[in-house]
């Protein structure tokens, strides 16, 4: 089995379903690149060029691991160079559920954040527009 | 307003809401320390005596950035010296959903993972039990 330690006591911290998911996911990368895949990004350079602008050696790195965890598949799309594409397993696709409870928490406590759906039905005028709309409170 | 920056582009990275409460509670331990405190945990040292062994220095700096987030509120319950109980504000309270996406994950593809409830409904001699049945599968 090329599981890490033996069955036993095979887990890092504790048994705790909540501990041993963040330490597959739980840092500020991992889940933004799980839902760029989710969004249908599939090449390193998609994934590289979402807003959040997850340095290059990050996303090689959480790549693997998110590989390695049987998160996600890799396959190579072309040769000469060889270049992969990245898609999730259903290991992956199930981590979905994770990512709604996190933009339904987002949504509704910080303010002004938007969904990909959201932002990507304005254009860039009209989100131009929505951000200026965005007018901070005024006090007095 | 004590928020950081302006409100126009207050993000550290995107308006993703997944990104945003990742910038709150994306590492491995402020979501075990709320996780701590839904539980009923009150103290410090409550908090520190889980079975992840938080280090100390860690679960005081989370303690300050969960209470600055205004997710944990902080009392004192004792004078010379000083001791402050910890709990949950509305706005962390609601981190519950995104807990149980966590243990439900878990849970599903993390085989052995057991909950909080599963942990504390076996005494210490059943647990040591329950941990010699789960045998590692046989291969042959």
């Amino acid at each position: 089995m090329p599981t890490k330690k033996s069955t036993k006591s095979s887990f890092l911290r504790s048994d705790c379903p909540i501990a041993n998911t963040l330490d597959l996911v739980g840092d500020k990368w991992s889940l933004l690149v799980v839902r760029d895949l989710l969004h249908g990004k599939r090449t390193y350079g998609e994934v590289l060029d979402s807003p959040e602008r997850i340095p290059s050696n990050i996303l090689a790195e959480r790549l693997r691991r998110l590989e390695a965890a049987g998160l996600v598949a890799r396959a190579a799309y072309q040769e000469h160079p060889v270049r992969y594409s990245y898609t999730l397993t259903d290991k992956g696709l199930a981590l979905g559920k994770i990512l709604l409870a996190l933009v339904e928490w987002g949504k509704r406590y910080i303010p002004g954040t938007r969904t990909y759906r959201e932002s990507a039905s304005l254009s860039p005028h009209q989100s131009r527009l929505a951000r200026k709309r965005r007018v901070p409170k005024r006090t007095g």
